[in-house]
């Protein structure tokens, strides 16, 4: 089940999409537009993304609708013929939408879902589908940095209070989940998308409690197979960590138990977590484990690791869930083509800023691997291109194009697929954990370190197939002399 | 209607609330806990925050419960009594809770609302209050800065789709409406609460046309009496602006009516809109306005107008809508007090830092304003405490204890009303602009431009009552040997 059952999104949409398509509708538009959903930047410099949020977006598109009182409210705006608000009240859409599948490590400038469909169907989605990619992406990219940072131990996100409103903390978890938490506290997100969900006390258990050490025993008592003790309310090494192993000693252990774990929630965290570690081990407590929260993120985990600090967990709150270091995923919908009495016409959107020109036309995006399965480059091509690797393969490097780019020993996949045929979903629905389980495995065997590290990653190949190049230049051209 | 109404969010918490309120329960607590939820840190080192979001969170603490799929989800986890897990299942909030008026300016560290519940009815609600306190605080808080640069242009909400999911998007565009923006484009926002919403055409609507100009002219014909034409799709100058101004002159003109607008969403809008002025005025469209958007925040419109830039309205997107800059509004829910027996105790959280130290005790907050209806200072006291400012009032001034603070010829308002009674709410709903309003006249009569200012803003003075403030100080002490 999700949310997304329960409410109507659809009219989640800039005004823009509706005055135009009453614009459409009127003017009696016939053609088949095709739209490219990318992203022009990853956030906090990093030299890859996570891509997050299909699922989500799939289910927006194929439940799509308007109810009698969004017509009602519609009409109320004086703006839009009757016909028009008679054909939204039957509306369900009509086109098919390709995507790279959830989790797919991506790069800046390759369309990522592209949207083909009448005019109005593909504009009226348009900002439900970026703030569910733009969102769930820029989430997951975030997690999987501070995963890294983390280097093996575990991440959950505690960011639910510092979300922003509920959808961010819900699918926030998701994306999280997704970027390698290993769960989160959010209960909704453990229901909703079945992520591992933890929790133990907060300081309001302490301090209700007429000292610290009654309210460990309680807890013990309460949860003897999964003891986590919060030891920062008073005083971290003088009471906390004192009380926590009398409570391992005198309650855990005399009913076969073991502390499971102690919380640190404030304070030095390298510096106490080291002395804390001492205190449990002297107390013969090694396997009891130490987990960490306190604003959070990739950086200060590197440190606290680095400083020796002794963490076997993060928990990370509002610097995962909001990424407030970057917390904008770029990410855009532009015109790509138009398909008018049968002919497809490409579409580019020229500017005065090189990243904010457009790649034009109906296209297919590879990723190419090397002979030792690493991700090498992305290749853009014309949709209806043959790519073949079996032979040397020339292309254009669309940073240097000037260069002499053959692809030799390589092998090519396709990263476009059909997940919405004629508005009905053809894709079947991914479980989550083997979305996880994608970006695992890409980050571990398929991207290059180098595109990986946090300080000036490698920027990846974003290559062209001759003839797709040469047809954007030969359109770049044409619109100097527009004639406008 | 609101969203709230047709999904249930109750299970938006963080699981530590259920293991503690299991505990709760079996312990067969009874006691009376009082939390108080506050800021400890302004935005951007703003000197003054906006609170929004009260009327969600009443909604969603006096419509809380749970679902049978909740309970049967929640038995599936294993850690939870049968007994407790039928007493969710009958679960109504039962307390009462304070708070400001929503639209108050507010300032770290005062208690912005309160909660006085049963432990568990007061723990489960943590999670829910503070996301939506910390979203729309921080959203309203950033558009009143964004309000306030723009000097009196108007400010419009265009960031759904680099919104932190659908929910930021519509709630964003609630709190952006608080804190000052004229309006939003987001459909849905309009559709619920009632704000303007806006909205003309995309890139995609010029190139779908053969031109521009013939993209220009059908939408004059189709929304003549509102026709704001987008001119950077090409060339602003040679381009978007002739084309705009043929179309008032050929299309408009002979209707009867005028050019409304233009809008500018890329380029160097301090240096383009003088330009588009210059032309627009020497076609006789000086009423003509100029509508820019492109990655604005306050800094930016601040810079463009002191450069002369003529730009009438501003559309802001993400920079708004997440607050980019500084994307985290770090509202807490501290416990202050526990009844037991009859007798309330206070609770404080003694921490190394000294701004996490809580304020302990059921409290009342007062605005002190002087003699010209400014707001000097805000009053924290003993709820059973009386104020009279008729006399001369000594207070302690909290960040200089040592200054001897007198409040002569000052009224002071009690900032903290009843919203909620034993889980019935008891204050009516507040029209959005009505909130609006509110925020608007604190800001223009009460609140000293000092804390407005970008720039080293005045810290507001936030005084305790001397036996309120001894208490506290008493309670220090006594932490300091605490025999835990």
């Amino acid at each position: 089940m999700s949310m997304g059952d329960r409410r109507n999104l659809s009219m989640v949409m800039d005004l823009y999409e509706l005055t135009m398509s009453n614009g459409y509708f009127i003017e009696g538009c016939d053609d088949i537009a095709t739209f490219d959903v990318y992203f022009r930047r990853v956030p906090d410099g990093g030299g890859y993304a996570v891509f997050a949020g299909l699922e989500q977006i799939v289910e927006f598109i194929t439940e799509m609708h308007f109810d009698d009182d969004d017509i009602d409210y519609l009409n109320s705006l004086g703006m839009f013929d009757e016909r028009f608000l008679e054909f939204l009240r039957g509306f369900r859409f009509r086109g098919d939408v390709c995507a790279f599948d959830e989790g797919t490590v991506i790069y800046p400038g390759e369309p990522v879902i592209t949207v083909t469909a009448p005019m109005i169907d593909a504009q009226m989605i348009e900002t439900a589908i970026l703030a569910q990619f733009n969102h769930q992406s820029l989430i997951a990219t975030k997690t999987a940095r501070i995963v890294r940072a983390a280097r093996g131990r575990g991440v959950s996100d505690f960011g639910a209070r510092r979300a922003h409103n509920m959808d961010a903390a819900v699918y926030g978890a998701r994306a999280a989940y997704i970027g390698g938490a290993s769960g989160s506290a959010t209960v909704l997100a453990g229901k909703m998308f079945g992520i591992p969900i933890t929790g133990t006390m907060a300081h309001s258990w302490v301090m209700y409690h007429r000292s610290e050490y009654e309210a460990f025993e309680s807890y013990a008592r309460l949860y003897p197979d999964d003891t986590i003790l919060l030891i920062d309310t008073y005083d971290v090494l003088r009471s906390g960590t004192p009380n926590a192993i009398r409570c391992a000693k005198e309650v855990l252990e005399p009913m076969g138990r073991r502390l499971k774990g102690v919380r640190l929630d404030s304070g030095d965290l390298a510096y106490l977590t080291k002395e804390v570690r001492r205190m449990l081990d002297a107390a013969g407590l090694e396997d009891c484990r130490i987990v960490a929260s306190n604003s959070l993120d990739e950086h200060s985990i590197s440190s606290i690791i680095d400083q020796g600090g002794c963490i076997d967990a993060f928990g990370v709150g509002e610097r995962l869930i909001t990424s407030s270091s970057d917390p904008v995923f770029g990410g855009v919908y532009k015109i790509a083509a138009l398909e008018r009495d049968g002919t497809v016409v490409p579409k580019i959107k020229v500017s005065e800023t090189v990243e904010k020109i457009t790649n034009p036309g109906r296209k297919a995006v590879y990723r190419v691997y090397d002979s030792t399965g690493h991700a090498t480059a992305d290749l853009i091509t014309h949709d209806y291109e043959e790519v073949d690797l079996s032979e040397p393969y020339r292309c254009i490097d669309t940073v240097r194009p000037w260069k002499d780019v053959v692809l030799t020993d390589c092998t090519a996949k396709p990263l476009l697929r059909k997940v919405v045929s004629k508005g009905e979903r053809v894709a079947p629905f991914v479980p989550l954990g083997d979305i996880r389980a994608h970006v695992r495995r890409q980050l571990s065997e398929e991207i290059w370190e180098e595109e990986q590290r946090f300080e000036n990653p490698h920027v990846h190949h974003m290559d062209m197939s001759p003839s797709y190049y040469s047809d954007k230049m030969e359109l770049l051209r044409k619109s100097q002399s527009p004639g406008q």
